[in-house]
């Protein structure tokens, strides 16, 4: 099984609303997707200083399912239109469960 | 339920014996722990470029044994030890599941 992390900042600018808007529309994703085993997304939950805004974890059954949602249409159009616009920085890894 | 996630970069200096030993001793946590429903680290899988080295995601009951954690001896010692010698960048959140 393959683990894919990403962690964000948001930009200063970024609007409440339009980072909720990336959590909603990413977990409208998954039932486009095949072979996701789990998959949270969410906002910094402030028990900690300095840490990343904005959190994905999606654990998929292998490389493929994984290259799938990274790839899928539906999931570049968020990547586009609702996450690059307040995007300030983006960590990311895979790893195998 | 509380995810914790850290990602890391090594230093161009770390070997691959340490990189081995920061796993080897964080899986080797788990059993000193209360509240942990999963706790999973591995480095990087290499399917995608510019990606952090290693990852640690842990999920927890409740941020009290999130805390725990964060401040258990066993842990501090790993971090001040192991991992710190051969950290180049730390990024870290922590979310609602």
């Amino acid at each position: 099984m393959i683990r894919h992390v990403v962690l964000f900042t948001w930009t200063a600018e970024a609007t409440a609303q339009q980072q909720a808007l990336v959590a909603t529309e990413l977990r409208a994703l998954r039932p486009l997707l095949t072979g996701v085993r789990a998959y949270h997304v969410g906002p910094d939950a402030g028990l900690a200083d300095g840490n990343y805004d904005f959190a994905v974890v999606g654990d998929f059954d292998d490389a493929a399912s994984y290259l799938a949602y990274r790839d899928h249409p539906a999931h570049r159009a968020i990547i586009e239109q609702t996450v690059l616009p307040i995007v300030a920085e983006r960590v990311s890894i895979q790893y195998e469960l």
